[in-house]
């Protein structure tokens, strides 16, 4: 038996202009998972579909939609050795899902931690109905996700903390799928938990988050880049005492963009003295230039011609499509569509 | 504005070999809808994935799933005027769901029949679990058939009583996306209740079910089928005596096959009196003849050969798959994937 190669697979949903939080928390991680998979296969997808559960917009979709897409592009995602796709460029997802809701325990739904926030929060307000404001997307997402990792023999998903629970319902239903047909069609995924950077702080100390309006846009201008990130709230500490860099949102910020032994050396100079919050807004500012002038440059290019943006979308989803199909047929034979 | 034409739309689930008391309930009125709807569009599909909620056997799905079309094909369905397809070879019925699905309050599923009967039957039997025994695929069931009816802008949907109230789901669903998105994109559907014959008898005088194997098949040999006919439950009553015809199974069955004028004919002769049991299986018998021995034999034929069978569901899916393609691709721009 020769090694089998690794399949890694992750989605992101297009929900804001990508800034320095997402590329903490899921886009530098997902570009080095791949860089690291020498030799396996790599899916990387754009969960437009799991956005519409939360957007009502048209062309913000759209336009976010094309923001990831032109993101990673820019930052020289290797369209070689990723397949890199919509979730609305691969329909077999939806097929897929419809087949998999039909071996699915209604159970397993309704222990999904998202649907049950939703339920707490109603009953918490004494709505008599618990399921208020929860609609059918939000209901059955996890059937939609299990279907994403499914359909490519996905064996390793990376998630943060608080989407386990996803993977191991996409196992779960990879069993139900397989003991009902008597199989192994499914390969049962693992999960990889990532470092939960998302908690990254803002410029005002709180989480770094659109709702907030405390965002560094990954691809604005580099002026206002450095403008953000003079304003990166602080204390009033001179530059000669020593501090806890660990504590300082400029230093968690650093630490997410600058690679170990870097972040190592400024964790060293804010604890021995002598580094001022201005020298390090420099330092930080620094950084952020060498990370995304040129990516920044690229990634208006790109989105600058639409139509050419979507040729190479749809021409990168073509392999994924392939593959999809493939797997598509042999489930139908398997349960006699 | 020029009149616009209407679009009925009927779909049949692959459970079982077909027999007369399918032919009554859904076959023969579905064949008169079509008849009927002279410069109209017709769509009948085969509901496979629907079926899958109940079915486990691969090999049993696909064989029902060739009977239905066999049936249709060898009873003359005009595939002309009729769009004939198999569910799943108009996958784009899927990601109608899946963006339906966005659409959809939880609460309106929860107020569906058949889940509800579930949850009903669980709780009398003091099951904790009032969930237990239900699978996603009926839970969403609502869902799936919504997309079924709205992709094709359907008029008209002709269901049986019980299913009236998944025709309101899809004019719900319709108006949830219509209102979401600001548009007129969805046709809301009108149900038409079909005079419910499905209680048709059979062979014992109980409902003609695959279950109580009471049923007399379309397409199997003459002599078969008059042997079963022949054993139609009856009461002792002589020839001579009058007899109500409306309470008679074999009664029921003839009306079920012969046109309104024969029927009348054949009640009248048995209130009149002098017609005796013996004689009226006769007459059903040579009905059933002249209804269905050619057709048994197209049957036959088209099931004789899957490739080529496979080939014409193929070629005659291909109407509805491009109508369904052009549906979602201006869905697409009007969602904003």
């Amino acid at each position: 038996m020769k090694a089998s190669k690794t399949t890694i697979l992750t989605g992101i949903k297009p929900t804001g202009h990508p800034h320095v939080g997402n590329y903490a928390g899921m886009i530098k991680p997902a570009l080095q998972l791949i860089e690291g998979n020498k030799g396996g296969r790599n899916h990387l997808f754009i969960a437009n579909y799991h956005a519409l559960n939360t957007m009502d917009r048209a062309s913000e979709l759209r336009q976010y939609t094309y923001e990831i897409a032109a993101c990673f592009l820019a930052l020289g995602l290797d369209l070689e050795t990723t397949s890199f796709y919509r979730q609305s460029d691969v329909p077999e997802i939806f097929e897929l899902t419809a087949v998999l809701a039909s071996v699915t325990p209604k159970g397993l739904m309704n222990r999904a931690h998202a649907y049950k926030a939703k339920v707490e929060e109603n009953l918490s307000k004494s709505n008599a109905d618990r399921d208020d404001g929860v609609n059918m997307g939000l209901y059955t997402y996890p059937i939609l996700m299990a279907a994403d990792i499914l359909l490519f023999d996905a064996d390793v998903v990376p998630v943060g903390k608080d989407q386990v629970q996803h993977v191991e319902f996409a196992r779960d239903i990879a069993g139900y799928f397989n003991r009902k047909f008597d199989t192994q069609f499914f390969k049962q995924p693992a999960h990889r938990v990532q470092a939960d950077l998302e908690a990254l702080p803002g410029v005002d100390g709180r989480k770094m988050s659109k709702s907030y309006g405390n965002t560094i846009p990954l691809f604005g201008d580099m002026s206002t880049a450095r403008k953000l990130i003079k304003r990166i709230v602080t204390d009033s500490k001179p530059p000669a005492e020593p501090k806890d860099a660990s504590s300082l949102s400029l230093y968690q910020i650093y630490r997410a963009l600058a690679d170990e032994d870097e972040a190592e050396d400024l964790k060293r100079r804010f604890e021995a003295g002598g580094l001022g919050y201005g020298e390090a807004k420099t330092i930080l500012a620094d950084k952020f230039e060498v990370l995304f002038e040129k990516p920044a440059k690229r990634y208006k290019d790109y989105l600058s011609d639409k139509g050419e943006l979507e040729r190479i979308m749809v021409t990168a989803s073509r392999r994924a499509r392939g593959q999809a199909r493939c797997k598509i047929e042999a489930m139908r034979t398997l349960i006699g569509a």
